[in-house]
């Protein structure tokens, strides 16, 4: 991808939905997906194959991969959390894989009650084990890149170190460099993401998973963008809960990058229309508050600036 | 100010009490006003002076003015529309004057029914009148500078012919570049605001006024920075109502910025624990939802890390 092409990775079906207390019915998860895919996203989270007592949201994960439409044009990827979510995803037909650890110890230690060295030793042994040919499409997704629940601020010298662990594990994975907490601030995400490309960019891809916990989501995007990211995950309307606190966002909403970098003549591939209307659909049947802010925008005058139209003829039109 | 120094300047009083329909009592926007003082702002939009038929929202600016308790370290500022405007702000003993015009035609007109050149000319006969001996503090709110809800993008060297008009008409004038709808772009923002610090800096002062409608609020605000910004308006709570839609937003949380500033290492001099409160208040009075997404967060852990503790350790205490 060059300057003015970007990636946007949908994961609504996944770290959205994953959130939300009410449970959405599959047909629901798998026309979300469709609509996702008709609005011209070739990568996203299509869910997890977790346990269905720590993510009941996810129980349904056999029924959502076998109720999808051919989509030859996508990769959809699936979270596992081991070997065992591996296995359940290999035999839905899911090819693209994504494993999580924390770069910080008490994350890791809260999140799967082992050290991160021992998560990395886990994945060494899993990728052995369920894809001994290197034939699947792995992302690692390293969560608490800038910031921890637990100790606050994250090291770079940590991020880099624990990235130097893995990189070695298989040739060609990807990284989610993530703001888990969604507390990074934008000089943060610049400064870690550019050395992670200068370090590790001949041979490891990179992406920017970011949250929008404290308003600093597009801001974040920019700035992982000026360090060299070229992929970044985002969420339809801005599914995603809250990490914290009631009213606390979740993802960045997929709408307000896709505007963005309309807006800054950065093709995104993406039709802004038809993903409007997926965020629409999700927002009734999830009962979520919508955290998009261009959402808010009457369309006539949104498409408007896109177009170079005055949006004075575009709202009479 | 340094690169490590910002001024936040406050217009929730004024940008953002006016856009809420629920009236709110003079001893409440005293207390408002009082608050923000109290939290350390030195610079603050009171309010206007402005026809109460207009803006009835603002049609006790007499009474709050002679409510205020003193306020030696703040320059309270009030928008007047005209030299009406003007003679109720200077009786009730106001010094720093706002007056507001578009660079847009179209938008020019549909607030005074004039064109921009027209708004100029009664700028300096205002400016004659009133203050013959160059002793008020005067601020230029300078509307679509970005984006007018009629026309569109707004062209950058409109901005700057229309500033080449102003300037001369008194020195020492402030400039309030402003993004009206909220729609304008990051690389925008920079790009102008530099642009105007380049051509004028020597001559005149600028500030940047933004809005969050499409969420790049923050990311507005770091666009002005880089482009040489070391002043923003910004909006307690995100005070500021909907410019176009119900769910829009309206100026930049005052909370988001200063949380921002403070994780940067750049000084504000704001209490942000004394801001929170103020918002707190304020919209328990005024009904509004809340905009900042910094206020969703716990204290314990947003102060945690602006102190550098482990927000495992400041929520446990």
């Amino acid at each position: 991808m060059t300057e003015s092409e970007v990636e946007i990775v949908e994961v609504g079906p996944r770290d959205g939905l994953q959130n939300i207390a009410r449970f959405i019915p599959t047909d629901v998860k798998i026309d979300l997906i469709r609509r996702i895919a008709d609005a011209g996203f070739t990568r996203m989270e299509f869910g997890s194959f977790v346990s269905p007592k720590a993510i009941p949201q996810m129980q349904d994960m056999e029924a959502v991969m076998a109720g999808l439409p051919p989509m030859p044009n996508v990769a959809g990827m699936t979270l596992v959390p081991n070997a065992k979510g591996a296995h359940r995803a290999l035999a839905a037909g899911v090819k693209n894989l994504i494993f999580v650890l924390s770069v910080s110890e008490a994350h890791n230690q809260s999140n799967v009650r082992r050290s991160t060295d021992a998560s990395i030793a886990d994945l060494k042994a899993m990728l052995e084990e369920i894809d001994p040919l290197n034939e699947l499409t792995i992302r690692v997704g390293l969560a608490t890149c800038f910031h921890c629940p637990f100790d606050g601020v994250t090291d770079e010298d940590k991020v880099l170190a624990t990235l130097e662990k893995i990189i070695p594990l298989r040739e060609g994975m990807e990284y989610a460099i993530s703001d888990t907490t969604g507390m990074a601030t934008p000089a943060h995400v610049k400064s870690l993401t550019k050395r992670c490309i200068d370090t590790f960019g001949g041979s490891a891809r990179f992406c920017f998973h970011g949250h929008d916990t404290a308003g600093f989501g597009i801001a974040n995007i920019l700035a992982a963008m000026d360090g060299g990211i070229r992929s970044f995950d985002t969420s339809v309307a801005g599914l995603g809960g809250c990490p914290f606190a009631p009213g606390a966002t979740g993802n960045i909403p997929s709408e307000d990058v896709v505007y963005l970098f309309q807006r800054l003549g950065v093709t995104t591939g993406i039709d802004l229309e038809k993903l409007l209307d997926a965020g629409t659909m999700i927002l009734a049947e999830s009962g979520v508050p919508m955290a998009s802010h261009v959402r808010a925008i009457p369309r006539a005058r949104l498409f408007a600036d896109l177009l170079g139209i005055p949006p004075s003829q575009a709202v009479a039109a």
